[in-house]
């Protein structure tokens, strides 16, 4: 017998904080930059109703919080849930609200609002 | 034969935009304030070092991002990378350097800097 914890103790990660932390980019630019800016497009509204809204619905294990630039700029306002790592683009509240009950009360995905990998960004000049 | 697409391709998620998502907590509250916040225990500074020595390091597939509140205020500075949802609590530029290495160059952990679930909030009062 030993005393020496066994190695998946030593090895797995803890459990996750969040069962769903979402990440809203609230970066803004100055008017007329190139790339625009997802807090130039609404994003902080958009948060603010999202927070107001989960607390409302009693969503147990969901985190709102704000970022910095996600660089996914042009197709802003942009968020990303983890630890799926989907990502999405609201564009006003019933989007938010169609978020809010497919993917993080029926855990499924709102796939209209989904950003894909053809959703990449223009190079650079 | 039918030009329906295959399930899969209609329920699986994009692949991930980045590799390591990393959020580092910048939120400051005012001095005093109870529960401490991140930003007044040196978290911006330690983003941006971050974000410079990743950079430096030609990380590919790797982003540092400054986000709000993460709500383990008493353990900041606060930063957790996901897909995996790892927390750390770099205390230095040391502890920076570390992260960087052991988990986002190596792929494993800075297991003497991770958050676990022993590090819980204080009861509200």
């Amino acid at each position: 017998m030993t005393d020496a914890p066994l190695p998946s103790t030593e090895t797995a990660d803890p459990p996750p904080c969040f069962q769903a932390h979402v990440f809203v980019c609230c970066n803004r630019r100055p008017d007329g930059h190139r790339r625009g800016s997802c807090a130039a497009k609404g994003s902080e509204e958009l948060r603010d109703y999202m927070k107001a809204r989960a607390k409302e619905l009693g969503l147990v294990g969901v985190r709102i919080n704000s970022a910095g630039c996600l660089d996914r700029c042009e197709f802003g306002p942009t968020m990303v849930i983890y630890p799926e790592g989907v990502w999405y683009s609201p564009k006003s509240r019933a989007d938010v609200d169609r978020i809010l009950q497919a993917h993080l009360v029926e855990g499924g995905r709102a796939r209209e609002l989904m950003l894909s990998e053809r959703d990449v960004l223009p190079p650079k000049v």
